[in-house]
């Protein structure tokens, strides 16, 4: 059985009791949720790995994608990009490689990952038939379904299925003025695919082929968003809501086939529609735990996106949002360094964290206070050690050169936390 | 005449048109908003610089704080931090520095500044009597107001002045619970002063005085907040909101005195009160132009401060802040260096443009449009040139080894623009 199948007849498993326990909370409440499909634990039934889970009353999670490209092919240098994004903080991983040999590039971020690994599978499916059959337009529904199983089998813990797009959504782009039409890589895959073949998205019309697989590895399904805007001008159109529309449909089919599912989300939002688009998304995919993708509050921050994204993930996960992925800094500019890696992760949980705040969840409360008491006692050990980064922490405020302990470099002896307890004592 | 004085009589200024011009709004509109106190020009009478203001209807505008510390005074690295802080965008800059000769250092700053330039006079004051009396809390009122006539004098654009913090603060303080207390250095240095001479605060006792100054040489005010809260959980509280409703009742007088003031705000503060502090300043101080330093919405982040800042000012500006201080990444533990100036400088930039989207500032807006349609385009030459970064975007970009020239090294010829611009053609 499932969790959410084990959910809805009233058992609470092993694995509820240990997300129960990480998040703080009763193990009926994380059972209650999971049956209602508002938290999801990723843990494919054979991936021997600490689980983590996402939706309703949780900590806000974070996402770090990973994956070589079709440019830049490196096993060790992905290893080295798991490692950080793990040490940084980052509760998941997608492995999205689309260079080199992709099963043991999987299999070795699988073995490598102590936290859960995340696919976009139509991209192994793509890339296979690109080198054996000359263009990716030549995979066929099957193939797809096969990719799919494999990597189920081989312990994927949740996969991006982008079922929404339909041959409808094709007619609605050409039909739909959109600066930028898809800027989902799996979404244009698939798109072109239907387009070149004229036929239906197999992943939409084989709904329950994909769900039978699912199902049989506990894999939680990530239903993508193929239309979610890549401009700030495109956000919340009625392309976006058409696609959304369908996965609240997708959401309802999986869970009554006990299968987990959790709902993609753009984007490029400027700041004002993000509360909108978390109120659309629970209403209409039934209160699913949403997974976005920044949002990006504008579209010239190349270079800094990862701080773009902060913001909207922060505004995102306070209304609402259950799950950050992050972006880095090489957003729309190249493939991310390891060093983008982990601006990606602190920028996300510094978003995701402070949204945590105001969600009410106890640890980051917890947290915050326990800094603002550090700093008030002017004790600079706790504070470096309380920092999200205390290793960048530790290099900024630097060797004490003779200068007093208890205060830094900024106000020097005109701390003013030092002269107000100085006052007050007075 | 002050601009506030012009705009009351129905004169508009040349100044009134210069920044009519830069904002792409009229003359009127200018001139209205001034009379009512709803903008400032900041420019004093007698600094030769491009002015700038800030409030009502106009695009947010960012200030980076430079200055030499009592631990670490050079000025050649101050102008560079200068320098760098007007090249990465930087709309004006503040003078904090308290380590050095601090007239030489403000003159030069001012002298080869091409923007605004603010200071803290309380800073000089204090330091010459460190320095002469053996304790700064020797120096008097009349070495207070001596100052600033001084700064006033060399052409000081606008001033934060730390009025509103008097005796029955110091009461509130003592007696109501906060983490910490006063995290303003001017607030402290105030605070300290009044409570080992028993004295009120002479810039709220003799606060028309002030005025008679700024009157003079069109100096703003920029009243200063020095009970905003320095952690989270001091957020919004009972001492924070007196000293607001201090700051409105001097915002009026100030005025009917026709100098121009914008109010400071915090600080600390969880994402869901930032809108309210906004509502509440605007408020009670009579839709002064709000200054805000931040807000952090953690405490959490040392070393990324400059993130979470560009959160919390993203959502202060997008519910009316018209003018953001940068925090920079090394905020809590040391002066900033040079690189970190420009680091603040760039995610402020981020969080003010964000905001000025939703604003909707017409510069802002194209300014995203023209970057959505070069990325439809892939003309990478002109989204190197329209991000906020152009240097930076270009080196992380990458020389084009070879790879195809209309793509990134992120998707290759899996990129979903690409894709979906053949698959549309087909």
């Amino acid at each position: 059985m499932t969790q959410i199948e084990l959910a809805k007849n009233n058992k609470i498993s092993g694995l509820m009791k240990a997300i129960a326990k990480q998040e703080g909370r009763s193990s009926e409440y994380i059972r209650e949720k999971i049956a209602s499909g508002q938290i999801a634990i990723l843990k494919n039934k054979v991936h021997k790995v600490r689980p983590s889970a996402v939706g309703k009353g949780l900590r806000t999670k974070i996402n770090a994608n990973i994956g070589t490209s079709t440019k830049k092919s490196n096993l060790k240098l992905e290893l080295k990009k798991l490692k950080v994004a793990i040490k940084s903080g980052a509760d998941t991983v997608m492995d999205l490689s689309v260079g080199g040999d992709l099963k043991n590039i999987r299999r070795q971020i699988l073995k490598n990952s102590s936290i859960p690994v995340g696919t976009v599978p139509i991209y192994e499916t793509a890339v296979n038939a690109q080198s054996k059959l000359g263009s990716f337009l030549k995979m066929s529904a099957e193939d797809i379904f096969q990719t799919i199983e494999g990597q189920a089998k081989d312990g994927v813990d949740f996969f991006t299925v982008h079922a929404g797009i339909t041959r409808k959504s094709l007619d609605l782009l050409k039909n739909h003025k959109r600066i930028l039409g898809i800027v989902s890589r799996g979404g244009a895959m698939l798109a072109s695919w239907m387009a070149y073949n004229k036929k239906e998205n197999p992943l939409f019309e084989d709904f329950d082929r994909l769900l039978e697989i699912a199902y049989e590895y506990d894999v939680v399904l990530s239903l993508g968003d193929s239309l979610r805007p890549g401009s700030i001008f495109d956000a919340t159109d009625k392309i976006q809501i058409s696609e959304l529309k369908t996965l609240g449909e997708l959401t309802k089919r999986a869970r009554q086939k006990n299968v987990q599912v959790i709902v993609e989300g753009p984007g490029h939002v400027p700041l004002d529609q993000i509360q909108k688009n978390i109120i659309l998304e629970k209403k209409l995919c039934h209160n699913a735990p949403f997974y976005v993708l920044g949002p990006l509050v504008t579209d010239i921050a190349c270079g800094y996106d990862h701080i773009s994204s902060s913001i909207g993930g922060a505004i995102a996960a306070s209304a609402g949002a259950d799950f950050l992925c992050y972006v880095t800094p090489s957003e729309h500019l190249r493939q991310p360094s390891v060093e983008d890696v982990k601006e990606g992760v602190i920028a996300s949980r510094i978003a995701a964290h402070s949204a945590d705040i105001v969600k009410g969840i106890t640890s980051a409360l917890k947290w915050d206070r326990a800094m603002s008491v550090a700093r008030k006692e002017r004790n600079w050990k706790k504070q470096i050690n309380l920092s999200i980064d205390p290793e960048k922490a530790a290099i900024l405020r630097g060797p004490v050169n003779g200068h007093p302990v208890d205060v830094c470099t900024m106000c020097g002896n005109y701390c003013s936390i030092k002269l107000m307890e100085e006052c007050l004592k007075a």
